[in-house]
């Protein structure tokens, strides 16, 4: 579906050199993390404003082109890849950090700020944005699939994180989805349904995010153990306890020893909780001395324990960097990355059933995830031009949806639906899938809001 | 719009005897604890499962009857008056609590158990669902008005609370919105679509709600200020301290004084702040240490501490009853209760102005809130027979609306929009309100689901 005449000169004319058909700007925006073929956007519209994104919107609207909203491309399900060719609007351009209020805990940006902008600009000060999904994403795309990482378990993922949204609707219009108080019981919860809607609703421009308060402690610890069930355990007793732990993270051996090699760290091949405490300085204390017992009585092996700063960024440092270590295990690989999410009292059952399947596996599939929310990822580390790797990679995912549905899990803890995850979606919400269908209708009635997304056309 | 023929038989030979025309029962079902103008429903069905609850709505929905889903009557803003009459789908038979997931600290429960049932089955647990709007309402209903109430500061609203939705449409189908997995990025949100939506968009048959641990250690402290914007800059940097409270909650001196006669206590008649810190038994000592400074250097007057249960439970009985307490300082009266809630560093100067307005006011008006929120009431106790006494309290809470939203607030913290705030949705939203009025339409193409709330037709 080629750019109509019509739509081009519209669009030049408002966009100028900001619209471009370069080949290789093209080929930047027609694929995102995933193993997903790559296709290209007809052009890529730079838009400076939400008033810009509005009109292109219009003309769009007019013509019938689709359009697919693009923050910095990290993410793993194919969510931007433009199958029907189309506009790619790539929403760098809007990085204004517009407002932060300190005495409220929150901030107004544009969405191609990213997470670490954000966070750069609130640094001396006392207050810090939760949400890292691990890349350095912007936040209208991490509002746009949800997503949230490791310090979810503490401070929610982006639909907890999210006060209001800023969206331009197909046909133009821009709304602003609620105000900036803290709750509200005025209407539908438009702002709820934007997140996660991975621009087949609409493009998000701008976004309030609420702020935390930095706390006063930090500290970590590591603990290795005998096997995934006494690890798995050892989290649900924590969660149990009312232990307010900030992230509870789980690296099976395979995933431990591509971090070890890519960090240069020693820890011992075994399946592993990476642990933050934060609190008052004595609360770190009381928290870290309860989870070590807790861990000894799951026959945790070694329980280490750091406030020393380097030391706790450095691990966590790690952790992040964890999917470019995995990439390094076979070098020139792509990851199919799964996502499953299950309540954690099934987690330990899931993630043993999948390591069972995983037996006869043929690729690297490192497995980790963020246990305190029942969610964990395996990596299958493929080859991309071996079709029959990447089938491989898709039968097992396929499995370990199925599993998870089984276990009232769900096929996506924060990778969103994207390509990836479409068939899945009828399976995991029975007849609620058709209602989601008729609010994507409703709401982008040609079918040109990142068309292909989410649902198969 | 009375019932037609065909309808009653079908609906008597599916419900037999828990089919009620009885002038009685359909009077107990016209109105809730507003001073809207009751209107009763044609009939009253008690259904005793999902199951029927989709029979009764195809019934409903073949024959144009409109269906007004009821709790237990305790809200405040019209909405299960039953205007253009219709059937009303008491759901205070579906009272059981179905499951309870102890390490996943969730429980799923049918729309017509209250908090207060669901907290007396997980009593000597060392669980609670934290929600309490005051009334014993059910939890369909705190679902369906996104209710939140004085614990919202510390565990969220109904927002946060909710898992799941179990919904029956307004054609009958069943759906569940969600799995019960903590997270998932998979799809929109119908979860929160259906909280807050009032019975509009379909009936609300299930909730899994979250659970939390009940704490180690609770105290509670109580401290007048010379006045209130003292009181609400000692909340203010509370929070900016990030001290984890519980609850924090304003009474003016006319609530207090109404709460002190009524539950017997003796408070000095002061703008005051009720406090409850929860934690470790260290934790509380350190946040109430810390709480008492910042209120000593905002000239809090009196910061009185307390880890006694007996004293704590007293205190916060007195702050549940308060709305009895209020309507007994003018004896048959009732409330027209206002909801206003605006970004924490708007509060005082809106509170000071509402005082400053209420001044002119002709009718007892205390004032109270959930200030670690932003959200506060006035209660204005009219005579119900006295139509001039409802316009006045209607044209001091229209002037709060107005200024709420002039400080990016909202025109209901956490009572819903029902009768009573939907000409304040459209200023408050602007063109995000005509995309609510679409899902409506797309939800209810016949707008039979309990038809003129949250929209005027």
């Amino acid at each position: 579906m080629p750019l109509p005449n019509a739509a081009l000169a519209e669009l030049k004319n408002l966009l100028g050199d900001r619209l471009s058909f370069a080949e290789g700007v093209r080929a930047d925006h027609a694929g995102d993390e995933s193993a997903s073929p790559p296709a290209p956007p007809d052009a890529v519209a730079f838009p400076d404003s939400t008033e810009e994104v509005s009109q292109v919107a219009k003309i769009c609207s007019t013509h019938r082109v689709p359009m697919i909203p693009y923050g910095i491309g990290s993410a793993v399900e194919g969510g931007i890849v433009a199958t029907l060719g189309g506009l790619c609007l790539d929403l760098s351009r809007m990085n204004r950090i517009c407002e932060i209020h300190r005495d409220d805990l929150d901030a107004v940006v544009e969405a191609g700020v990213t997470h670490v902008d954000l966070n750069g600009q609130l640094a001396g000060s006392n207050l810090f944005f939760s949400v890292d999904p691990g890349a350095a994403a912007t936040i209208g795309g991490m509002a746009a699939t949800r997503a949230s990482g490791s310090n979810a378990f503490r401070y929610g993922t982006m639909r907890e994180n999210v006060l209001s949204l800023e969206v331009v609707l197909a046909d133009g219009r821009i709304i602003q989805t609620a105000r900036r108080a803290r709750k509200s019981a005025a209407g539908y919860d438009l702002t709820r349904l934007f997140v996660g809607s991975e621009g087949t609703l609409g493009i998000i421009t701008g976004v309030t995010v609420r702020l935390h308060r930095v706390p006063e402690a930090l500290s970590s610890a590591v603990c290795p153990f005998p096997d995934v069930a006494a690890a798995v355990n050892t989290v649900i007793e924590t969660i149990q306890a009312g232990i307010p732990l900030a992230r509870m993270e789980l690296l099976d051996e395979v995933a431990l020893d591509a971090v070890n090699r890519y960090s240069d760290l020693d820890y011992e091949l075994k399946p592993t909780l990476f642990l933050e405490f934060q609190g008052t300085p004595h609360g770190v204390v009381e928290q870290s001395q309860r989870v070590g017992d807790i861990a000894a009585a799951h026959g945790g092996l070694d329980f280490q324990w750091a406030t020393d700063a380097v030391e706790r960024d450095k691990l966590w440092q790690a952790r992040h960097d964890a999917y470019h270590a995995i990439l390094q295990l076979r070098p020139g690989s792509r990851s199919v990355t799964t996502d499953v999410c299950v309540p954690v009292s099934r987690l330990a059952d899931c993630i043993l059933a999948t390591q069972e399947d995983l037996k006869s596996c043929s690729l690297p599939c490192p497995l980790l995830g963020h246990v305190g929310d029942g969610n964990f990822h395996v990596l299958f580390l493929v080859d991309p031009k071996q079709p029959q790797e990447i089938s491989e990679a898709e039968h097992f995912n396929r499995r370990m949806v199925e599993r998870a549905l089984d276990m009232e899990g769900t096929c996506s803890g924060e990778h969103g639906v994207g390509l990836g995850k479409r068939d899945f979606l009828k399976t995991e919400y029975g007849p609620a899938w058709e209602l989601m269908r008729a609010i994507k209708t409703t709401f982008d009635p040609h079918n040109l809001m990142n068309p292909g997304k989410v649902f198969r056309d």
